[in-house]
């Protein structure tokens, strides 16, 4: 076990969040965070102690100007298992350990068992392509103790320490300068082949920039030689002037159905203020970011009466540099498209990378905008 | 009614393809396409006399670089009909017509009655983004009169006849010297959302260049201008020399799961010879090309037993220029990672732009190269 909680002040006005380091049976890290300092009542567990083996490789896509990853071992991983073995539950039955122990805390992190990448990932030696060793880091983001709550019944000072948790494993991994970019992400539903139904999140952490990264970056940089201009500053006068598309504004952040929405009720959350990381965020700003994502979340669900499935991903800069220009941003894209409807990826949006969608940003926003929602 | 039968004379040594234009009622085009003489022995239908009014536009997404396509008025599509009611059989009760006639043809093609682009969309004004006109052209291509079929059960000369519509569909379009890229697609499976499960497949037409042709191409020419050599003709010979990928090789073309596919079981089709556009083939490279097609559809269905979903994407190079560079293919990937088992992307494909995948390419093809065919 590693040293003991350590309190993040982040100012006189906020609570300070804690967290504590562990490593499980099998060498895997494990971070627990909470609002309230980190107490473990059990021993921390592993569902297997056998150390993982994992030696995923990279391999370039000479066409497509991207890596692919392979991770041969992923197939056997954990799918839909039934409802009395939980492996992001707290453990109660020592004899079926889980990711987990009993405790203190709201939030728990652990790398992956089945990992795409890895920062130890060995060279695989030469390949049919050109090829490299599959380094990076694939970690798993428990939300919350509750098996069957969602990630937007957290409360917003869980949602606000959910915006560290994601802050502080990106500034750990640049810390070990083998990570260029990190996504956090949430796919949820099964709809879309999510395997736990326990609320958690992933990050995928890259030894480069990937395609999506590198072009919001060239694009965010070439908006701002044209202008002069942040392209965020832009965005958000604009959305503000019209009102159309905004669903929630809490001053220091705000939602919004983005004119450009490549789902029918895509939904973007944003700072007012243009900055490129999460850190980067001040209390005031990082309470209203919370505050506007659960908003976004609870309208998605509560929009056909159904657990909307969907795919957060959160938009961070490049790690090891400085990029000023690139636009924090959190992008939700809800897979429904109506009412038992979803939105499948066909041939014009893999096979020419353009989105066909059937409804207006401006309609959408309405829709999610009259929506009913409990005072929170 | 437009003029008569337009037989195509490939060559000394094969059959003549046969084509036929016709105006449905909503003044919609429609062309059969045959192994035959083209005959219809029923009036030309449409499922509704009104004229399609479809007003597309295109709007674009600043961050990523791409346009999107609005079409609100596509969310009344045809969902999962009874089966008493299939659009696209040949109409049997005049009171409920269907897109297609009776008659003798193979294969018919006609201008979708929800398109997300069309040659007419009328300027859409000013916007709240940089907005135009969704000029382009969105086509059906129903691949048999047989509603039961598959596009695999087709003869490897109906394959043939398929190439080329593909081709004749393309240079077409290209004629009207508003579209710069055509991509023909077929999308199969009820687990991606295929409304319609008669066999057929689509055609969008851009007024542009989309992404993922962009970015092939300009792949194709960097390795070009590094190696002085196509990268088709480099691709090819590796393949061959090691063979451990190929599924199938006639000489003039070949299947073959690539070093880097992006799908567990993703497979391409390809000439052996470096061109850029299915009319470029000759006869002999036509007839290896349809077979290999045919034989690769067979052996996903022969995998797990079921009849895979999959997307099948067509790649040519862009219109209105010369571009030797680009590679001719056919991309098909499969969505089942493993018997029940589906490929979702998921946050880093669609968050990052990087896919990660279970299974080794070299796995992959062993496994459908040991699958039971009959001979064709």
């Amino acid at each position: 076990m590693m040293p003991g909680d350590r309190p993040y002040v982040q100012s006189a006005h906020e609570p300070p969040f804690h967290a504590r380091d562990y490593v499980k049976p099998d060498g895997r890290s494990l971070t627990l965070y909470g609002l309230n300092p980190i107490q473990v009542t059990s021993a921390v567990p592993s569902p297997s102690p056998e150390p993982v083996d994992a030696r995923p490789v990279m391999r370039w896509h000479p066409l497509r100007g991207e890596w692919v990853m392979y991770a041969a071992h992923r197939l056997g991983r954990t799918f839909l298992p039934p409802p009395e073995y939980n492996p992001l539950a707290p453990t109660t039955d020592p004899a079926h350990p889980t990711e987990l122990p009993q405790g203190e805390y709201d939030i728990a992190v652990f790398q992956n068992r089945f990992p795409s990448l890895t920062l130890s990932a060995p060279d695989p030696g030469p390949g049919p392509a050109r090829m490299r060793a599959g380094v990076g880091a694939c970690e798993v983001i428990v939300f919350s103790q509750r098996p069957e709550g969602r990630l937007a019944d957290l409360t917003t000072a869980q949602f606000g320490l959910l915006l560290h948790v994601w802050a502080d494993r990106t500034a750990r991994l640049e810390a070990t300068r083998q990570v260029r970019s990190v996504l956090c992400f949430e796919n949820r539903g099964v709809e879309v082949g999510v395997t736990l139904h326990h609320p958690h999140g992933q990050l995928y952490a890259y030894d480069h920039v990937p395609p999506v990264q590198a072009r919001q970056l060239e694009q965010a940089r070439r908006v701002q030689a044209e202008t002069g201009e942040p392209w965020l500053s832009a965005f958000v006068r604009e959305e503000r002037h019209s009102g159309e598309r905004i669903l929630r504004d809490e001053g220091g952040a705000l939602s919004v159905v983005p004119p450009f929405a490549r789902y029918s009720y895509e939904t973007w959350v944003l700072p007012a203020r243009p900055v490129s990381r999460l850190s980067e965020l001040g209390p005031a700003e990082r309470r209203a970011f919370a505050l506007v994502l659960k908003d976004a979340l609870l309208r998605l669900d509560a929009l056909f009466g159904v657990r909307m499935p969907y795919l957060l991903t959160v938009h961070q800069a490049p790690l090891g540099g400085s990029f000023p220009e690139f636009p924090l941003h959190v992008e939700l894209y809800p897979y429904l498209r109506a009412a038992g409807r979803m939105k499948y990826l066909a041939g014009t949006e893999q096979g020419a990378g353009e989105f066909a969608n059937d409804k207006l940003p401006e309609v959408a926003a309405q829709e999610l905008r009259e929506v009913a929602l409990e005072e929170f």
